[in-house]
C-alpha cells in the first residue's frame, strides 16, 4: 500500500504548526509528541500505519471549525476520526497530516420522543445512542460490531450496518440531518429534523462519504421503539451452498428477519472453542433471528422451519428461552475474535444480490483453492453482505502478498456476479485501486467532480477512496 | 410565476431541430403540432402553462441518450416528464424545450424474489409496479396519491412518498439503483442490485432531485413482503389542537402505525358530502392504520386506543371489517377530489417535527384569519407532512396573487418551527423562489456546485427548483 508523498514544507514547519493549533483550541487538545501521536498512527487496518504530525481532540463545532481553517489556509492535509475503528484504513493518517479526532464531542443535545429522533455530537458512540433512550422503550437501530467503541461519525462516515440492518437498514436509512464542517472551515447543516429536504438532497452523499467531503460534529437520528422480544433460530447444513440457497429461499418466502447470519465450519468451530456455544459440528449454519410478540415469533419462527425442511437440513433447532438466545448470538458475535485464535486473517467487506450467494460461495472456494490459502466465511446472508476471513501467516512476507492478491480477486468476484466493493466498512485504503473494477472513468471523473465541490483543495483525508494517482493528480490542479 | 426568456434563436430554428430530431428518433415519437403539444403545456398546477417547442416520446435508453446529445449539442434546454402529475410544476416546459416524456419506457426488465427486488424501466406507473408482484405477495411501497397515474420516474425525481411512508420511508428508502442518461447524453448506472455503494453514493443526490441531474431510465426498487392483513382507527376530536398532540403521543409511545392521517372540519364534510364515508362531524379526525396478522392488529388498536383517550375524543371508532375499513378510506381518498367541490384550491406541502404539530397548526389558523382565506387541512401527520388547502376564488387575480402570499407564509412558518419547504411535492417553480428561506446563499452555491457536476450547460429542467435569477446566471457562465 502506497501513501503519498509527504509535503516536506509541512514537515519541517512542525513547531510554527503546532503553535498556530494551541491559538485555536487549548493547547491540551493538541497532541504533537512523537510517542504520543503513535496511538493515532493506524486504525483497526494494523496493517497499514503511518504517525501523523499531529493530532486535535476539538470539543466544539467551532473548534473543529478553526482548525479546519487554519489547515485550509496553510495547505495542510486533516484526517478525520472517530473511534479508529475503521477495517479498511478510513482513518489513517499522513505523516504531514494533522488528525482531527471528534472523540470529546460525545454528548446528547435533544432526544424528541414524539418526532421519534435524538440529536447527538457525532463522537458519540454508537451504542450510548441507544443508552440514552433505553429506559424509554426505544433504540437506534444500526448495530456494527464495534458499536461499544465506534462513533456516529465514523457509522456516517462509512454508512455503517450491522448484524440487524436487514429488517432496520444501514445508516442512511437512520439518519436525518447532519452539521458538518468544510474543509475551509464553513459549517453547514444538512437535513434535520424532518422528512426529505427541498432543492438536492446532499445528505445521501454525505452519508457513507468516508471524510472525503467534511467533518461531521453533529447527527439527527431517527429512534424506533424496542421489540417486545426477539428470537434466533439455528439451522446446520452439510453443504454451503444448501444453507445459501436456504438464505434466498427465506428473503423470496417474504418473512423479513431481524438478521440472518451465516457461518462455515472452520468459522462454527472455533466459536464453539472460543465460546461453548453449543453449536453443532456441521458444514455451515444459519442463525435467523425474528422479533416481535410471542405470537409473532411462534408464527415466524414456523415459516422459517417450513422453508428451511426444504434445504436438507441437518438440524433446526428454535430457541426457546432468553437463555439460549444469548448462548447462540454469544457465538456469532465473539466469530472475528475466536477467528484470531485460530490465525493472522484480513477480513474481506463485499455485497451480492442475495439470490447470487450459492455461486459466490462456490467461486469463493474455488479462488481459496487456487491460491492455497484458506477462506473462512461469517456474515450477514440476509442482505447479500459477504465478510469472507483469509487467513495466512502475517509473518511471511509473500503469504501476504499472496493474502491480497486473493482477496482482490474475491472482490472482483462479488462485483462480477452483481454486487459491489464494499458493504459496510468503505473503501478507505484498502480497496481505493480497486474502485476502477467497479466504476468507469467517467463515474469515477463524476464522483470526483462531487468532491471538488465540497473540498476543491483535496485536502481532507487524503489518499483514499480514489486510486491514488488520480487523487494526487486531483490535489494538484 | 415568471419564465426564463426563451431564446430566439431556438424559436426560429424549429423546423430544422425537429427534422433531426426525427433522424435519431422514430418519426412518431417526436410531436411538433402546436395543437398536439398543447397536452404536455403543463402538469398537474394547473396555473401555471407553456406549450414546448415539441415532445419526444423515447422507447429506449438509447433514445433517451441520442435526443439529449442532440439537444447538448444544440443547446435545446430538456423538460423532463413522466406523466405530469407534479403539483409543484416540476415538469412545466418553456418554450423553447424539448419535453422528454418517457412514458413509453415502461416494461418489467426484472424480478427477482430471493434477493426481493424489481428491475423496472422507470416510465413505468406505481402501481404497476406493485401489480407485477402482488399475487407472489410482494409490494412496491411508497403510494402518492397519484399512484395509479405517476411514473417511477418522477417518484424518484420527487422523492415522493404517500400515506404509508410512516412505517415504509418514501422513495429514497425504497430505491437501490437507477440508470440514468445525462445531459451530455452519457449513459450512467449509479447503484445497482446490492446494499450500498462503494465511494461517494450519487443515488441519494438523484432521488428527489427534481430532474435538474439526469433522465432516469430504469430503476431497481425494493420490493416488500405483503402484510397479512390491516385496519384504520378513526379517532374525532373536538379541536385540532387536541389531534395533532394524540399523534405526537401515538409517535412517542412507540407504536409504530403504517398511516396516520389527519382531517380537519372542513376535509371533513367535504369528504362526507362526497363519499358518504361515515365520517362523524367532528372538528378533526385521525385515521390510524396499523398491520400484521389478526392479533398484532388487535394488540396495535388496543394501545392507539388507550393513547387517544388521554386527549378527549369525541370518538374512536375501531375498524372491526374489511367492509368497514374500505369505507373510512375512501372518504380519505377522495379528499382532494372532494374538496375541488367546494371551490378552488392550492394545496401546500410542507413538513415540520411530529412535536411541532400542534404549534403548527395553531400558526396556519391565525395566518388564515389574517389573510381572511380559509385553509382547510389534510396531510399525513405521523411523519409531520403537512398540506393545507388553501381555498380562494381562481378567478380573481388579487384573490390568487394574497393565496400566493398565504402560501409562502405557511411555508416559511413550516421552517421557522425547524421544517422544511417541501415533503414530497417537490419545490419545481412553484417554491424556488422560497429556497432562500431554508437555505443560506452558502449552502445553495454548494447545491448548483453538485448541479454543475451532472449539468455543467444547466440545460436540463430549466427555471426549476432554485431562484430564478441565480440558475439564469448560471446557464449564462
Amino acid at each position: 500500500m502506497e501513501l503519498p508523498t509527504p509535503d516536506q514544507r509541512i514537515l519541517g514547519d512542525k513547531a510554527r504548526i503546532v503553535k498556530r493549533l494551541r491559538q485555536v483550541v487549548p493547547p491540551d487538545s493538541v497532541i504533537d509528541d512523537g510517542h504520543e501521536t503513535l496511538a493515532y498512527e493506524c486504525d483497526a487496518l494494523t496493517a497499514y500505519r503511518c504517525p501523523p504530525l499531529a493530532v486535535t481532540l476539538p470539543s466544539t463545532t467551532e473548534e473543529v471549525s478553526q482548525i479546519l481553517k487554519l489547515c485550509h489556509r496553510e495547505g495542510i492535509p486533516v484526517i478525520p476520526r472517530g473511534a479508529g475503528t475503521s477495517l479498511s484504513g478510513g482513518a489513517l493518517p499522513t505523516s504531514d497530516s494533522v488528525v482531527v479526532c471528534v472523540s470529546r464531542l460525545n454528548g446528547i443535545i435533544d432526544i424528541d420522543y414524539d418526532s421519534r429522533l435524538v440529536r447527538v455530537q457525532a463522537g458519540r458512540t454508537n451504542l450510548s445512542v441507544t443508552a440514552a433512550v433505553e429506559e424509554d422503550g426505544f433504540f437506534y437501530a444500526p448495530d456494527p460490531s464495534s458499536q461499544l467503541a465506534c462513533t456516529i461519525a465514523g457509522n456516517v462516515a462509512m454508512n455503517s450496518g450491522g448484524a440487524h440492518c436487514l429488517k432496520y437498514g444501514v445508516t442512511t436509512n437512520n439518519l436525518l440531518g447532519v452539521r458538518m464542517v468544510l474543509m475551509d472551515g464553513e459549517i453547514v447543516d444538512i437535513g434535520g429534523e424532518f422528512l426529505d429536504s427541498p432543492g438536492l438532497d446532499l445528505l445521501g452523499v454525505v452519508c457513507g462519504s468516508e471524510g472525503q467531503l467534511g467533518i461531521v460534529t453533529e447527527a439527527v437520528l431517527r429512534i424506533l421503539p424496542k421489540p417486545e422480544g426477539a428470537r434466533p433460530t439455528l439451522i446446520g447444513f452439510s453443504t454451503s451452498e444448501g444453507a445459501a440457497s436456504c438464505v434466498a429461499d427465506i428473503i423470496g418466502t417474504g418473512v423479513l428477519p431481524v438478521a440472518i447470519e451465516f457461518m462455515d465450519q472452520t468459522c462454527i468451530r472455533a466459536c464453539e472453542a472460543f465460546s461453548g456455544a453449543g453449536y453443532p459440528d456441521v458444514e455451515a449454519l444459519l442463525i435467523v433471528e425474528v422479533e416481535g410478540s410471542p405470537e409473532e415469533i411462534e408464527y415466524q419462527q414456523g415459516l422459517i422451519t417450513q422453508v428451511a425442511w426444504r434445504h436438507n437440513p441437518v438440524e433446526v433447532r428454535q430457541s426457546a428461552s432468553a437463555e439460549e438466545s444469548q448462548k447462540i448470538w454469544a457465538g456469532r458475535k465473539a466469530a472475528f475474535g475466536a477467528m484470531g485464535q485460530v490465525g493472522d486473517y484480513i477480513c474481506l467487506d463485499g455485497t451480492i444480490p442475495v439470490s447470487r450467494l450459492p455461486a459466490a460461495l462456490g467461486g469463493i472456494a474455488e479462488l481459496s483453492d487456487r491460491y492455497g490459502l484458506q477462506v473462512a466465511n461469517v456474515f450477514h446472508a440476509g442482505d447479500g453482505n459477504l465478510h469472507p476471513l483469509i487467513l495466512f501467516n502475517a509473518n511471511d512476507p509473500a503469504e501476504l502478498h499472496k493474502c491480497e492478491e486473493l482477496g482482490a480477486e474475491i472482490l472482483k468476484l462479488c462485483v462480477r456476479e452483481g454486487g459491489c466493493l464494499s458493504g459496510e466498512h468503505g473503501v478507505g485504503v484498502e480497496k481505493r485501486e480497486l474502485m476502477t473494477v467497479q466504476f468507469s472513468p467517467a463515474d469515477l471523473e463524476m464522483q470526483m467532480r462531487v468532491k471538488d465541490v465540497f473540498d476543491r483543495s483535496w485536502l481532507l483525508n487524503p489518499a483514499k477512496v480514489f486510486p491514488l494517482e488520480l487523487s494526487m493528480a486531483r490535489r494538484s490542479q
